[in-house]
């Protein structure tokens, strides 16, 4: 599984309805309206290296009113939880 | 259930040791090394705000090698799982 | 009682009248306009986690003529007053 | 009754020690740990511009453990609460 | 006598009729034109705090032309010269 | 009479003794020190070119407890005080 | 031959776009979509000075939907591949 | 001579346009169009403040196309060339 | 194959060091040093998504004189070239 | 001829004797202490590329008492005088 933490800033008056577009995307896993110099967060988990790139380069930028995003890979991930199990991806 | 993400920098050589660190904390469900400006994101998931108060001002202040954290605590979680079952946190 | 603090920046002729707008929404404390790099301060008191969300993602959203809002959480509140019988929320 | 309120950064293991030594000076209203970019946020709250100017370049600047501070002053304040009536400030 | 300093940036093609009109209002007493990221500095000299605010955010919102203002408070004055005399503001 | 407007950081335990060395140096007319990101702002003012190289280059350097300064050069100076005359500097 | 990275800014749903025109260009070697804070980043190898200064500042400014780029001219370059052989250019 | 650098950026596709211009004013000893943050740099080689001021404030504003500009004063020169001679400007 | 981009800045004196650090390192394809704001640039091919974890996490954090790094992971890779063949490394 | 600015900012009490050890240095034709967020800027003329690499990579950052560089290279030059003439370099 392939893990990407993006962090998203929108049009003010859409904060909510990105969140929701962005929810329905399959690989999206969880969006969170946010705190601070942002204003939501994404969790994408994935099987494959290849889906990461669509969804971030492609299907992403279809959606109205992201006016910044910030995309990070995770290289390595620590959890007391099995979380490829738990979300059903990868292996 | 209360989600927190927050963003860590670490002393160049100890990216691996504090995210080790970072993850053996009860209420840090995942740790993640990623590309980027940052070198480590967790994720916080909590029953109460008291315990994430706790955690942020003072167990992660107590790791050695974190030279700056940016925290955000989410308003809303948007996800097509169950979180709150799966991590067995909160109603 | 949940405390926040906002920090905003608003369309330069329209700092008073987004102050008093903000002022006059429930939940909203005190509206402070400012000196420095900021324009305005606002300060939330609230009972609930989720009116904090409704407040931040969605009312303050509402109002025209913001351009930047960074919102903090207060994990902890330190003061000589009591705070919650003097603002009349929460326990 | 002038306000000003001021973002605070500390070193990492110092946040609730500088918050401690904040709150118990003379003319700090309230002190909140804040999720964020900045570690804490001073309210001040005072009868007169010169112990503005006594309390940010010489009390808070004896506190150890501040590495940086942003102080804003409030031009006008805006509340559905009589706040000067409320910390006897003033008036 | 209150002074406050306030950082400028102009559309491109008006720094010197934005300056001109600032340095017409009562209350700022010198207006520069300035190398650097700023494009004017003013200096602002009033007897009341209320006059500030009303200066920085009512009469100087009103200049079209000006894209961002950073204000400063001068808690303290230290200067060889008797400033209040000269500019007969305050005692 | 040539104007330089210097912001100033400085060490936190020292923004009034710095803020003393510095008004006491002949061609710096006034010292603020100041609410926001900077510490203290000094008003230069000078007859001659050479002498603002001198005070910015050599004098203020040698002053212990600067952290960073940002000089801006009066290119015009508007105000509705003669201050050539007031500060007795020039013409 | 002559390297130089070039980190490259688009409109949100131009990046597959830009990516393709860019990489057809004559002197544009490589061109990546990446994570983080930047869109794409080309990769340059030149025979000819002159060619870079035509690339950079001509044709590259033709290209619709960039924002931002940044370039960068290599020093000198470190490689345990034979680059010049590799991709034809220079000696 | 008065010296002063000043850094430049233009809309994309002018930055040629805006380089020649520059280039045609009096005043403008040489531009640069540059790699890196900046579009173009210019160096200004002028016998008289007044002339600094009116070439900054005034002729430069005018170009169509700069988008920002940040202009540094040079308080002295070290050369091995006699620079002044060179350029014949100044004594 | 996998490619990655990474941005470093070193101690002043140690950037040709570091540099050839850098290069000697298996999956590490080319080190540029270069002008503007980093001083290095450093590409990175690998064939696996676990070499680049290893790589940027672990034995690039070792060398010692690197002060900041910012790495960039390639979503798709565009060129005229058949780089996977030339560098031998992934299909 | 090749031309390089290169931004310097020194400690505090080391600008004119960075500003002499520059100077001194064969390929750097001037240098400038300036007014601004930056203390010096170096310009550097060349015959060749690689004079340009050995100055910025090896010889400058032997100086003691430099912080740090922003380096720019020329891609075009645009000036009134014939520099290469008067600086008697390249052609």
């Amino acid at each position: 599984m392939i893990n990407a933490i993006v962090l998203i800033n929108t049009e003010r008056d859409k904060v909510n309805l990105v969140g929701e577009k962005l929810a329905s995307i399959e690989g999206v896993s969880e969006v969170y309206s946010v705190s601070g110099r942002f204003d939501l967060v994404a969790i994408l988990r994935l099987a494959e290296n290849e889906d990461l790139s669509d969804l971030i380069t492609d299907k992403m930028t279809k959606i109205d009113g992201i006016t910044k995003t910030e995309s990070m890979i995770a290289f390595k991930t620590l959890s007391k939880y099995d979380l490829e199990r738990m979300f059903g991806i990868g292996e």
